[in-house]
């Protein structure tokens, strides 16, 4: 099956798809007028609506059916938040730079086509092995010069001066945690909950290579999930106990095995319940904008992949022409975050674990004496009495014992307390719950990716076409039949609307019906000129799965004829009907069999 | 009128309606955590909704309803861009910085705070009147140092290294210009047309100072409408034509008037019919979000407001609690754009402007002759052929008679070509159009400004509450009752679900009706526990428009309770109709009273 579908595509089809991407207006490079930048693209009217699409179903998925809360924060975040995420430190390549010519190139890639797998080798490593190796500037020859490493988050700085740094963030997770009081107080103190947030991120790619797949810019739709680790069941996982799932585990890499996600948590694979039901989302998401079954994985990572903190982290990966790529990234990053920004700032980002039955516990608190205090420490015994009081009794029972009870006031000054100032107490108190730091799951989904793949997955060539010899010679490009088998849910535009003739009154019937189709919230496109045929062909193209054509049937019975992208085949149903019964099939409320 | 509502919004109000939105998740300053940076702010689950939801309908409005095609490039260009656009040199203000403590001000702030009107001066002219006043640091007291401009754009490199220097972009609208050729392509060679993008826009202020106003990092819509300056009529104003909108012209500023659109073009109030129907679009559009016309007028730019660039530009503004403020700008940029990019870049961006028939014209055209070039040039003949009908007759002409035709070949050598090499002939050419630049109306909208104007002018404190005294002693705040009456369309949750009671099987019944809303695809709040009263006030706060409760009668009959925000009003529906009616409300196909 892999090996088909990867033969499949040959270099000629990857190209006829890219070539139709560009002339049909779903993607190109950006800034072409001024020659061009590598690792940015354009999204083009009818791409920028299929990314629209995709992000509406995955919003539907996470914010609709998971209830997921969402927030939209800056894309800019001062640098203080990278030293304690960790991306100031971590976030790099390595990379030497030509002598000659200046050019920079990442040093792995550069050993990588020299033969040397350098994963996980050390920049120091890498250095040597290019000088015994004697690699060579690609585009010009020249010697490398010295590796070094290389944050890839932009930089800038906020304001004038450059006082306050600050960069593009490398993935929109971090304002969910930095805001998770606000979020855990916005979902009334319970835990678990999740948040969601769609947006750009930012890579500052050295030499980015593969076209769209490593952008410098890209749109990414990420979830976390929190919730107590000591909860070993997750109630929503049973939608997805059942559902079974090709799984590649880090303990046998070279074998998929299809299972379903509740034995995979029984037997230990997967680490938590809340991972699988993850999992499962994303799987019936990914499944839901038109990848095949039969083209998705889920690859685990293997220790030495995973950061030092995860608990388990599972990637699933789409069969692409560039073999199989990580689309969606899932991953248990244990309670990471979370410490990680209450260290940096300071602030407090628990969660309480209410006990079902409140707890009694006995505590000893430090009772002082008024009447001794008073006389001895007048307008400063109320600051003395604090100070006592917040000290602690352990504290205060070290510093009696070693013979001196001595405080500093605010004012820098010491007093010596008698230890008659103070007693101990034992109290018995009620707790309700503990502090704790919730865990957090985080599904994080590469949008860019997936759109690269639900186009390559939906496009087909074919030998029948609508099209007679005549319209061939009109269009004049001679390639093959291009049909793009968008789900309707996805496709850039949901319908065609086509006057057969350019006159009789057929153009205003089909004008108005358009205007009613938009009415109903339907993105159409009409199109009066050309065969009909060739008008089909068009549409078929860049993935509309209805047209609708006014004919002089329509003048006698206010019927329209609807043809269907996938079959050609074509009903007749009433114009008034037509917003309807077209927004039922792209909701798929209604096949195209039973119009 | 103005007066009564600007007065209305007095301090009290607004502090209790901004405590709101942070409470209630809509939006808190960004970062907190760390201390926060002023002009970055979270849109958190309620306000993020909200703000997509106005999207949506800018979407439905421009590219569904008027037929924009839409694209979405990157956020970071490079610097040959901005050079083009003049944002490189024009984008900036003027700050001085404290000598003492090295704050950054902007200089027309501190002079219009020591009441200087610093619009229009010159750097030069600021810095003699801050020396002059005395004006002093307004942190420390300090001495203020030189004055100096200061490009409000962010500045990253792309890369390694800082040989590539590029920005963030200050306006979506430049990677449209850049894109034109393209998108007239995908428009099929047909002008005119428009092109939307939706996304963030960047503004590094040198101190913000007016919160949600005026954001470091923004949300942005912008429209370009691409046409033929010749062609004075423009048929899709027939629907905004008879339009009244309230405009403050730049003739007189002191007074709006109500007129309809039709007669401002006539009465050359407005440049044009194009910048008419977006005027009217824009009205249509804001009014549809849900602020009130009364709260609207179109204020035109004075002739040294405008660009020198610009024909006519009207901004939307709206009463705010910080007075009128712009929400949209719609400008005539005539062929700015287009001529700086094709400048800049050496690129054609010209459309064909179509004859209605074709036209002939004569023109003179070398012919040469074979017979001569041949045995005089032998291998170098065709070279020296195609020269010469390069060359064009006109220069031809002027070096027979000067002469002398002496022609460089490729090598660097020149040869002497004899006058009976070629001849002059006269012949008619039919030409179907001549290429122009077409000029460019943009319609470009600040979405976070709409919405603060949306929340404000939903906000309403009411006297009537749904509570019982003993469910405000719950609450506790002791505040005004408040309502947020958003749009049904733009409310961030459509409809709360509540089971009557925490028991007799109702939580099941309500979390099922829940399931069957949200697969609908409405956004739902369930909400099992606190006294009913109390569950209707946390809605209200938040503004959703519609509550169902199931209670002991659902047992009996399958029916649950509808209730309306704005009236309070109930009435009972079937629970299994429950999903088709509140869509049928939300989408305002039906009124509450008709249920």
């Amino acid at each position: 099956m892999e090996g088909a579908q990867a033969a499949e595509w040959d270099r000629r089809k990857q190209q006829e798809l890219y070539a139709l991407l560009k002339r049909r207006g779903f993607v190109w490079p950006s800034f072409e007028i001024y020659g061009g930048v590598a690792g940015f693209y354009d999204l083009g009217p009818l791409g920028s609506v299929l990314k629209d699409n995709i992000e509406s179903a995955w919003k539907r998925t996470f914010l609709v059916e998971e209830g997921f809360m969402q927030v939209d924060c800056p894309s800019i975040s001062p640098e203080t938040v990278f030293r304690s995420s960790g991306h100031l430190e971590k976030f790099s390549d390595i990379m030497t730079r030509c002598v000659s010519c200046s050019a920079p190139f990442r040093a792995d890639h550069l050993l990588s086509d020299a033969g040397i797998d350098a994963v996980d080798l050390t920049a120091e490593v890498m250095g040597t092995y290019l000088t015994e190796k004697d690699v060579r500037c690609p585009s010009c020859g020249g010697t490398l010069g010295p590796v070094e490493e290389f944050n890839l988050m932009f930089k800038t700085h906020i304001g004038p001066g450059t006082d306050r740094p600050a960069y593009l963030r490398p993935e929109t997770a971090q304002s969910i945690f930095m805001d998770f009081s606000m979020l855990y107080r916005s979902n009334r103190e319970r835990v678990p909950f999740g948040v969601a947030q769609l947006g750009k991120g930012y890579r500052n790619e050295i030499s980015p290579r593969q076209g769209l797949l490593r952008q410098r810019e890209f749109h990414m739709a990420e979830g976390e999930f929190f919730f107590d680790p000591l909860e070993r069941t997750f109630p929503p996982f049973s939608t997805n106990r059942d559902r079974s799932v090709p799984l590649l585990m880090a303990s046998d890499p070279e074998r998929t095995v299809e299972m379903p996600l509740g034995r995979a948590v029984e037997d230990g694979i997967i680490c938590s319940e809340v991972l699988a039901h993850f999992m499962g989302v994303t799987h019936r998401f990914v499944l839901s904008i038109g990848i095949p079954r039969a083209a998705m994985r889920f690859r685990q990572h293997g220790r030495k992949e995973m950061a030092h903190y995860a608990n388990d982290c599972w990637d699933l990966e789409v069969l692409t022409s560039s073999g199989w790529v990580e689309m969606v990234g899932i991953a248990d990053r244990s309670a990471y975050d979370l410490s990680q920004h209450a260290r940096g700032s300071g602030c407090d980002l628990t969660a309480l674990r209410r006990f079902t039955t409140p707890r009694t516990k006995e505590a000893v608190k430090v009772r002082t004496d008024k009447k001794v205090l008073g006389p001895l420490f007048k307008a400063r015994a109320k600051e003395v009495d604090e100070l006592l009081c917040g000290t602690g009794s352990a504290e205060l029972e070290r510093m009696r014992s070693s013979g001196t009870i001595q405080l500093v006031l605010k004012d820098g000054s010491s007093v010596n307390v008698p230890a008659s100032a103070f007693s101990f107490e034992t109290v018995t108190e009620t707790v309700q719950g503990e502090r704790y730091t919730p865990h957090v799951v985080e599904p994080s989904f590469g949008i860019d990716r997936l759109m690269v793949a639900v186009l390559e997955h939906s496009y087909v060539e074919t030998a029948s076409s609508p099209m007679k010899e005549s319209d061939k010679d009109e269009d004049g490009d001679g390639g093959p039949y291009r049909v793009m088998r968008f789900l309707p849910s996805v496709a850039p535009i949901k319908c065609g609307v086509f006057p057969l003739l350019p006159k009789d009154n057929l153009p205003e019937l089909a004008l108005k019906l358009s205007s009613e189709l938009r009415s109903a919230g339907l993105a159409v496109h009409y199109d009066p000129s050309g065969s009909i045929g060739r008008r089909y062909a068009r549409m078929d193209e860049v993935g509309t799965p209805f047209a609708l054509t006014v004919d002089h049937r329509t003048l006698e019975d206010g019927t329209v004829t609807i043809r269907d992208r996938d079959t050609g085949e074509q009903r007749r149903l009433r114009s008034s009907d037509a917003a309807r019964k077209v927004l039922d099939l792209v909701q798929c409320s209604t096949a195209f069999s039973d119009l």
